[in-house]
């Protein structure tokens, strides 16, 4: 389950331009790490909520494929995130959690903290609908 | 208000990261596209839903921001996307348009079609909230 | 396909207890009335954002279930909504509208107005997922 | 604070012609409950998306009001929720709790549990975004 995820994470042309790493998988929950820097700010300096969005949909959809069989690829439906604080920091943590898992859907809790030094804060708080893709449904 | 506007997204890191563009700003409706390229992708080669939230985001601030006052900063409080069909084409047009601006808060409906040739599909759709800061507030 | 989504809203106890009316029914959009009463309120004498949700609700499941086959069952998966301005008038008049219809998945657009006399002011938006259950696949 | 959320919860018309009651207050925690009638029900007998989410929403609402200063009012501004599982039981509580609260937005998690017996199912999960009014603003 490991290895999939991480290659998956791999292929994901957008998580390796952010510079975005995966940095702990565990089955239902899986953790991307973003480092601050200039190519992930918005106007007033801080990390876009674009980019905050980006690492906590990836953090959930990945959640999901891990409690999901082997065959079966993930699919966003579709998400809904607070932004609740400047996102600011040496680098953001996005925590995706499975909810509820069911045959078509999973439903993640998704937390996105702002690490500087030894203060971690929430920034952004979601909440995300996943589908499972069978192979034998394609 | 178009040069405020501009000038604010040449700050945005990320958008230029990206390689978005402002494609077209009217009042309470701003465009903004993003070009096809490996940067953006997810696993199975479409647009990241990462990369789509993030044009649809930024397309509905500028939005909110076309209307407010001219010392006023617009900050995301919150949006929900859904992703109705996989990003595909040779690129993506996002488009925020202003639904209700009130003092405080404005909510803007948020589109992203994908463009191939002639060809223009509806992959995501969302709400979002923003809130109008103005400089004595501060 | 107008009896059955009549058969089926009759069989909604809480429509009935609200006092909600079908007002109109077209393939892939359903509008629900409810008029003003003591008995939908909040503390402030406005209809309460429970009772304009749930009409919301019930419009984008019906309208849903208007463009599904005639055996499919129809639940919500997920909706969110803004609360636009307070909900007054004579009475609200729920609209929800298929965006998009998949084979598992349908998306809906949800719009509540509050009409007084000749003056009709959009109250709520919202964006809805909903799952199309078919007989087989119980 | 608890007078002042028992008298607000009391002026709600939709609250009493439910049959929610206020279960719980504590300062960013607020619980309802809702007992199975076929008053609240949707056309599959289980209790309706509007109900569930009427009563997740009051509980959101006086969870941030717990928190407000004595002469402020709340309004919900949106709010987004995922219907898990069938609404069954013997009755239904909606805990509504404060994750961000700042001076103008405040950001609850709300959860519904159906109660059957002994065992507590999570039928519902959301998350809601509430405004603080202050008199002075009025």
């Amino acid at each position: 389950m490991h290895e999939r995820i991480r290659a998956s994470f791999e292929r994901q042309g957008l998580m390796r331009h952010l510079g975005a790493e995966l940095a702990d998988i565990s089955p239902g929950r899986v953790t991307i790490v973003l480092r601050s820097r200039p190519e992930v700010t918005q106007q007033h300096g801080y990390i876009h909520a674009g980019a905050t969005s980006a690492i906590a949909d990836s953090a959930g959809g990945y959640a999901a494929l891990s409690v999901f069989p082997d065959d079966a690829e993930v699919l966003t439906v579709e998400y809904k995130i607070n932004l609740l604080a400047p996102a600011t920091g040496d680098y953001l943590e996005a925590i995706g959690t499975v909810v509820k898992s069911g045959r078509t859907l999973t439903v993640c809790h998704l937390e996105v903290f702002g690490v500087q030094g030894s203060e971690r804060k929430l920034v952004a708080m979601g909440q995300q609908t996943l589908i499972c893709l069978r192979q034998d449904s394609k």
